[in-house]
């Protein structure tokens, strides 16, 4: 008999996320009720806002118990369905947890539904969370015009990559800093980027006024900490620092200092915004929609490291966090 | 013979100002030229940027030199004129500089003419630099909403006394951060300020938790430092900070630390933006107009502590940085 295969929450993380602060559990498959339909997970996502969620920080969401199952956005295929919108065979997304089977009625949680055609691990990243957050990120807070000197963090991890390729698409410059000289080749080499930062073996300041000589007019913030403050002490007049994560502050244990140099958000007329991907649900359809013709265009590629195996999400969970991923992180169950 | 008496950069300041840091200096008053006008000067003011200007740290203006005639806002009366635009008598403002007399074509430095109606007080308070910088910062930068609540530090100066009654006449909610009780009181009973929070006697976090129970939607800050990460950890979804200024920080001696909280900024899909008042140049005679009817109307007051002698710039300078004044800080000439 198949089992729900199960991580949930066994302890809040202190510092770096530990294995087994997440358990392993099994209980039987679920029967559907009315208007519900039964998900099979395919693929599922490991991503840095989950580090929050799991100590309970990120007030934007329900908080998780301890004993929860954890929170993971996936992709799967509908094996049995009470439910007309969502057919046995058809493919959809959403917040399945971490389980191998989800029950759902549509709204709890909410599903997308993909064309057949689509790729699961496309449907997961590119068109998934990851890809909705670099698309609403870069062009309703960044607001990139033709000629802009944009700079994004994390860059080739999940967001990042395809942030920055978005930016290039509106005729901006792209400088990505990443971690290793892999990363960094991809970057310039594959998806186009003008210019790539080892912050693991560079000057990241040298290289970003070398790189930005008239300032940087969008940084995609990814990281926050010390990259966070060597873009604002280089901001240009008028810039956005688009506050999309701060992977660097996640794992630390105690106090974490702030950008010292967010005053020079005053001295160039600049903003700083946070946003919150969730707001933008009634448009992901239409972004879905660009970002498929930029693929099939070939000017958006996209990347996932896919670790095998249900049982290893919370290795992979570390992975992310040690920078193991190009592109989009995800446990192929 | 009457002589143009200056005050002059000494040194750079290094953490709090000193009245070393200017020396006096006299010079024969100049003679006019084609197109100029000399100006006497009736009021010189004192303004928490010009610490940076002194350190040439703030270079949105052009940079001092040690022996420089220190830069400062004041209001005169055209004395002698070869430009029709700025007639003898006329009361006139502009960066005239710390100095009794100062020769202008109107545009080196720009001068703006006033009617013989208004106050030299007003004209450089409430109507000048000061007034300007609230008026803009809190409605393009803060853009309030009848029922927002508004939180402005630095409340009982120039630029947050204005900017907090702006907020109360766009109905909005307003509570002001000050230091002392009469400053406070100030606030409250003559300004019509929802609440005011010594931050020298009370603790301005609980304070603020209970003024504002359901979060602040703006928050106007003067201040930056503790009081700043106090606001940022308790904003709204949507929230406005508005960076005007961070006085706090100006006389400091090493490095500040940022605000540990700005990560706020993305869970509350906020944003936080800096501006400079003298961008808006082309639209200020449109915003004292506004200003004025407000006056008139009496829904907005204004105040000026007032230095009498030019001896005295110094030591106001000082003064203004240890919170002396209520209101707009200037020396009568």
């Amino acid at each position: 008999m198949t089992k729900n295969r199960q991580f949930r929450i066994a302890a809040r993380p202190v510092g770096m996320v530990k294995e087994s602060d997440l358990s392993y559990t099994e209980e039987p498959v679920p029967n559907i009720g009315a208007n519900q339909a039964l998900v099979r997970t395919l693929y599922l996502s490991l991503d840095p806002s989950m580090r929050g969620q799991m100590e309970n920080r990120a007030d934007y969401v329900a908080p998780l118990a301890i004993g929860d199952v954890m929170r993971a956005g996936g992709v799967g295929i509908v094996e049995t369905s009470n439910n007309s919108k969502f057919p046995v065979g058809a493919l959809v997304s959403g917040t399945l947890g971490m389980q191998t089977h989800c029950v759902s009625d549509g709204v709890n949680p909410p599903l997308r539904v993909f064309d057949g055609d689509v790729d699961p691990v496309a449907a997961l990243g590119v068109l998934g969370g990851t890809g909705m957050t670099a698309y609403f990120g870069m062009l309703d807070i960044g607001q990139p015009k033709v000629g802009d000197m944009v700079v994004v963090s994390g860059a080739a991890g999940a967001t990042g990559s395809i942030a920055g390729q978005i930016a290039k698409i509106k005729g901006c410059k792209v400088v990505g800093i990443a971690g290793g000289p892999e990363k960094c080749a991809w970057l310039t080499d594959e998806l186009g980027f003008d210019a790539a930062i080892d912050y693991k073996a560079e000057d990241v300041g040298a290289r970003l006024s070398a790189a930005c000589p008239n300032g940087i007019d969008i940084y995609f913030d990814n990281v926050g900490g010390e990259i966070l403050d060597l873009c604002l002490a280089r901001i240009a007049t008028g810039a956005r620092v688009v506050l999309c994560g701060g992977i660097s502050r996640y794992n630390a244990n105690g106090p974490i200092p702030g950008p010292k140099n967010y005053f020079n958000l005053v001295f160039r007329r600049a903003r700083m915004e946070g946003f919150i991907v969730l707001d933008y649900a009634p448009r992901f359809a239409a972004a879905a929609k660009d970002i498929q013709a930029w693929m099939a265009s070939g000017r958006l590629k996209h990347r996932a490291t896919i670790v095998e195996g249900f049982e290893n999400l919370p290795r992979a969970l570390i992975d992310l966090f040690e920078g193991k991923n190009t592109g989009k992180m995800m446990v192929k169950v």
